[in-house]
Formats: C-alpha cells, structure tokens, sequence
C-alpha cells in the first residue's frame, strides 16, 4: 500500500495516525506542499482534488479525501462506531472538520509557518477570527464530555486532532480553551499514538 | 421528524430529494438564509455549526451536515453501495463536494442571487475561477462514466447535482461541459425525483 503524503500535513496525519494505530504498514511517496507542480503528473489518474493524502491499496484502486480514507480504514474497528447514528455523529464531526475548521485553522497555519508569500495579515487575521469560531464550538462540546462521539476515542477525534494540535504554529491561542487542551492530552494519550513528524 | 431547512439551499435540497425519492415523511422548520439572528435560538443545542439543513429525529437525536445526515438515511437503501471500497468512494466524493465545490459553486451563487451586500467583483470572479477547477474534475469523470460511483445512481450524485444544476445562477457556464450537463438530465430523470423548489 501506498500513501502520497506530506509529512506536514495534517490530512496526511490523520491517515498515518490511524494506521499506526491499527499496525497497518504502508509506504511514504513525499509530495512538498509548496511546489505542487508534479500533482497533475503523479495524481491525476488518482485523485480529482491533486491533492495529498492519497492512498493506493495493494490492488492499485486509489482512495482520496483525508476523511474517506480513514472512514474506510477504520470501519470494522473500535475506531468507528457500529451504531448507525454514532456512525451519523462521526460523520458530522468529519464534515464539520472539513468544512468550519481546516479551511481556517490549517490554512491559516500553512499562510503563517510554510507559504513563500503569504497573504496580508488582514486577511490572515480576519481568517483566524473564523477558526476561532471552530474552536469555541469545539470547546463547548468538550466541556461537557470526553470524546466527540459517544464516549469513545474515534477517527472524529484524530480528524479534529490532527490540526487542533499544532494551530499555534498559526498563532492560534489555545489558552482560552482549557476542555480543548485537556482533550488534545487524552487524545495524545492513547494507545499506539504517533506524533506528526513519526 | 423535523428538517430545519432552507428551501433555496442546496444543501438542504440533498436531504429533502433522498427522502423523497425513499418516501420518508418529515415536517418543515423553514430559516432564511440572509437572516441568521435567530438561528443560536433555534440550532445551539442541535448542531454545533448553526447551519441548515439540520435534522431531528422522532426520538429527539439531532444530526447536522448535509452529507452525513444523507448517508444516515441512504444506509441499508440502493442511494448507498454495500461494497466497502464503493462506499469509500461515495465519501469521497461528499468531501471533494464539501471542500472544492460547494465553497465556490454555492457561495458564488449566494452572493449573486441572493445576498443583500456581495463582495467585489472581483472576488466573486475569483471564487467562480475556483469553482470552475470542481466543474473541470466532474467533467473529466463523467466523461467516462454516467454516475459517481459503481455505475449506479447513489448519493455522491445527490450531492454533486444539489449545488452544480444551478450553477447557472451563480454566472457559471456549463455549456463548456457536455458530460455534467448529460449527467445532470439523468439524474434529474431518475425515479422519484424532485426539484429544488418542490
């Protein structure tokens, strides 16, 4: 199995996190994040997006979307639910992730610690102010229980995980967030847990 | 069951064409899209993003994100395949939807037809230049195949045709794409189907 990867990468994270998790070994194809100009050459016959992660099973089918690679991966396993609206719940937190959160916090992480030229710092201001709003909705649900869906560590914790934890290279302030920063210690916490540069 | 809708929302659209088309009753709560005062009011115990379309099961569970609430009913239906790498792909293309398309298509759209103060002129043309790039990929694709996934109608069509059959309100041209505007009269030709209006 192979994985286009870029080890910076938090999509590409989540999928390394979760298959360190289930001992599933695999090999590294490393893409740079700022020259993308090989993405057409390597990708275009695997993922419609270029983008990394992407996954090649041993058969040679491809998978895309951070998020549908480790849905898949995890399905079978305690990482993923069996009830059917947990599974719901799963899925909601990944949409969100992908929708409210990567969009700003990661984005603003890549503008502040890896684009060559970046944009004004209104516009990476006015960008943090919306991942923030990710944040505090993150918060509010973790003042009040361990894990994002149903009690359990699940793949709704490594996708929220992956750039929650490392948002401070994008000058987010997680201070303000203490159920946040006590959820980022249980998550690094778990068994078989990998960092983001293993 | 309680949908918290928007009638002009695609997003809202995908749930309600499923549940059409698998003849599941439910009740409306109609929100405007430009007047969002009330919707903390409304949507802060049931979904942490604020957003419509947000669900409320009979037994009073919630489930938010347009694309995993249609996975949740699509489950057990034809709308989603059994096969494990099949579903993988349906995902797939729920996130692709999520982070390349619905940004641009569908906020392009808003802000042309819908919102009270849109940006410059130049932004919108730049967003729509990015919204272009998700109605390229989909080209490229059904130009081999007539649906998303595995031959048959599923509910990776659902979400891609939800925002891109009214493109064309957000200044898009999709004469330049024979293969989606094929796609998009089957899909609107399978049985049960119904517009966004309805």
């Amino acid at each position: 199995m192979l994985l286009y990867n870029s080890q910076v990468s938090g999509n590409c994270y989540k999928v390394r996190l979760l298959l360190a998790q289930l001992g599933i070994g695999y090999e590294r194809h490393e893409l740079s994040v700022v020259d993308r100009s090989n993405r057409a050459q390597l990708l275009g016959e695997l993922n419609p997006g270029l983008r990394v992660p992407t996954i090649v099973l041993d058969d040679g089918r491809a998978i895309a979307e951070s998020n549908a690679i480790i849905y898949y991966f995890a399905s079978g396993t305690p990482y993923l639910p069996h009830d059917l609206y947990e599974r719901a719940k799963v899925l909601q937190w990944l949409f969100f992730e992908q929708y409210s959160h990567e969009p700003y916090v990661a984005v603003v992480r890549f503008w502040v610690a890896f684009a060559p030229s970046p944009p004004s710092s209104q516009e990476i201001e006015a960008r943090r102010a919306t991942g923030y709003l990710a944040l505090d909705a993150m918060e509010r649900v973790l003042s009040r229980q361990r894990f994002f869906v149903g009690g359990d560590y699940t793949i709704a914790d490594i996708a929220l995980y992956a750039y929650t934890h490392v948002a401070g290279e994008g000058g987010f302030d997680l201070e303000r967030y203490p159920a946040v920063r006590e959820w980022l210690a249980r998550v690094a916490d778990q068994p078989g847990h990998v960092t983001i540069s293993a």
